[in-house]
């Protein structure tokens, strides 16, 4: 059991309707016991393509991940492609069909429509993990030692199913190689100098640990992954090539463990026990979203402010009405003014702002597209800046900014 | 030119690092202008396995675009893989190595590495299109009226190269056949009653239009796409198809045209002239985040105060403390409190509020993580609901919320 083929059926996939964040989630909860997603197959709802691919991936790998094609309706056709390519029959299970009336009625339906009995109906030779999240079982085949699972498509209903269930199976079964991961993050130098400046250190790493380098904004996430049969040593001889890797790139290093911005600045704050707020324009709350995304923010999250409307940048944050006519409202001194207003407001020792213009179309004062000027105050001491991101669309400028300011932030509280 | 192959490229997607946008945007883009992917592969970055699905995808589609593999760094090896494919050689692009001069003199570094040099090889017989915010250029290679192209997978490159280049490119050299599509959003009706419900209707559909049930949150998305030679024709068509559905699902149907619930959202606030502000504790900006995520929002969207900390609420949106003492923090009647104070506080006609446990970790007064209170306030009359999602991770908790907050508000709003 080393390697798995993902393949996600769906034509709103393909249409561009819907991003897939299944195979995301599936391949890191499989990388973390030692499985690697070799290939990811997305597909249409069609029962021959369904067939044809699961023969690819069967060549391919050694289980097998469906997702998609499992609901009720007209346009999911995975359940007879399944059977054809297992040459098999499709019968109702009377387990699954007990399951499906209980988790029916707990949500106050009496009546189970012909329509939802079918998704009782599996075939015959699979083993039926029963999906507590919707009405659509998983499935499980086995073929010359391999294994296929076939999942429905809805997020919140797989994630349940592979961390509760697939992945303590697979655990169980197979005796399975570890793989241990750890992240370098660096910034304030580019990737290309960065690359030359690691080389002889790259070419040294011993050949169980591979290298990426992976540029999120204007870090670059240098990853280490190291595979073998001991989990502690793969620790250790990672942990000891980091400590190789620092003295080239020391000054640049904001975090060696954590991944996300947002959770190494959830360690920083939780460690020096300090507070933080926000008071956003341009970011339209996406600051205060990323921050709170970690589980355990409220300990140094104490709020914010979205003051979107000019003068509620006056009401709320006391930004002065002087200052906007005299700099306009997408200014640095606005921005420093909303910081020290949610400063207090919050009573926070840091504050963060942000005043600009996300797009498309002009500002009202007609600042261009893309400019943001953003404060970072921590006590007494402040940084104000500004990001010049025209090519942006809208909601990735809200993102860019805000994993900007949070990295600035943690390289400010590093070197302080 | 009517079937694309897309291929992602990279080992930080296949480990479950990064989640794959582009292959989203560049369906969307395609799609309007008539041309279908077929199939996404998602491969590692290895000079063998790109040639194999170069092979593939050439079998399978007209169109074929790669992204990533084509950074600076070592483990970046599309370029090889193309050159051999295409039994081609990589040589110094002139044009290509002068616009990476000025690209690099732009933004200050007057020294160009050797590594940045590389950039400017492509295969001799690539038509080369130029990336004005990276360094790696776009190749196209064209092989039996066939078109390949190559982009970098950094997002915020590929969309301007898709958008501005390509899809204008693929406009003019084709005869391209249409496609239309429309989305009708249903709310209140399980999807399997859905189908039970419009079943005469669908069978009925003529031929050259398809339709998909979309389920987000408690909202299903009916997706009628048309395709043909003339686009007004198919616009009348689809029309006339959603004329006739509506007598079955009419007091179900929430918005006939836009897609998004906060499109859906913004048409209406704007249309009637109204404003509105939010008030967050467990959903933390993502609120407003949404909301201000759709452009010209600033027409409507006034702000909105996150609320973390218990004693801010108090603070600033005036929830009285006896209140908190006597029903908890998460409860009904903090909920109302907060948005009747974010009403006042902004002085806006709707106001939304939301209290509850995102998790994991139980809150502080031992309400089960999933719970959330929210309130929608129109002028004074208000409505508060309670949502139990123990199952959601915490971000994916705060975005089910907050959609499902803007699609009551749409309701509400559609039925007053």
């Amino acid at each position: 059991m080393e390697k798995a083929v993902l393949i996600t059926i769906g034509d709103e996939i393909l249409s561009g309707n819907t991003i897939d964040t299944n195979s995301n989630f599936i391949a890191s909860e499989l990388k973390n016991i030692g499985i690697k997603v070799s290939q990811i197959f997305t597909i249409s709802d069609e029962i021959e393509t369904i067939k044809n691919t699961l023969a690819i991936a069967f060549e391919l790998g050694d289980l097998i991940i469906t997702t998609g094609g499992l609901g009720p309706t007209r346009d999911d056709k995975t359940k007879k492609a399944l059977a054809e390519f297992f040459d098999d029959e499709i019968a109702l299970d009377e387990v699954t069909f007990n399951h499906l009336k209980v988790y029916m009625e707990r949500r106050g339906r009496q009546d189970i429509l012909e329509r939802n009995k079918e998704q009782a109906f599996v075939p015959t030779k699979s083993v039926v993990f029963q999906n507590h999240y919707g009405t659509a079982p998983c499935m499980m085949m086995e073929q010359n030692g391999k294994l296929c699972y076939s999942l429905p498509g809805v997020p919140y209903e797989v994630k349940p199913l592979i961390k509760d269930q697939i992945v303590p199976y697979l655990q169980e079964k197979f005796n399975l190689n570890y793989i241990h991961s750890r992240i370098v993050s660096v910034v304030g130098i580019p990737e290309s100098i960065l690359a030359d400046t690691i080389e002889n250190w790259e070419l040294a790493l011993p050949e169980n640990i591979a290298l990426s380098y992976l540029p999120v904004g204007t870090r670059v996430k240098l990853r280490l992954t190291a595979s073998g049969d001991n989990e502690d040593l793969l620790k250790q001889q990672t942990e000891e090539e980091i400590q190789k890797l620092l003295p080239f790139i020391k000054d640049h290093v904001i975090a060696t463990s954590e991944d996300k911005i947002e959770n190494i600045l959830a360690e920083m704050l939780t460690d020096r026990k300090l507070t933080i707020s926000t008071a956003e324009s341009c970011t339209g709350g996406g600051l205060a979203k990323m921050i709170t995304s970690v589980s355990g923010s409220s300990r140094y999250f104490l709020g914010g402010v979205v003051a979107y409307a000019t003068e509620k940048k006056v009401k709320i944050l006391n930004v002065s009405q002087e200052t906007i006519d005299q700099y306009t409202v997408v200014s640095e001194e606005v921005a420093q003014e909303m910081a020290e207003g949610v400063q207090k407001l919050f009573d926070s020792h840091i504050s963060l702002s942000t005043t600009g213009v996300a797009g498309p179309g002009k500002g009202e004062d007609g600042k261009e597209v893309g400019t943001v000027f953003y404060t970072i105050r921590i006590n007494d001491q402040e940084v104000t800046s500004k990001l010049y991101m025209p090519h942006l669309e809208r909601v990735d400028f809200m993102d860019f900014v805000s994993q900007k300011i949070i990295q600035d932030v943690v390289s400010l509280l590093v070197n302080s």
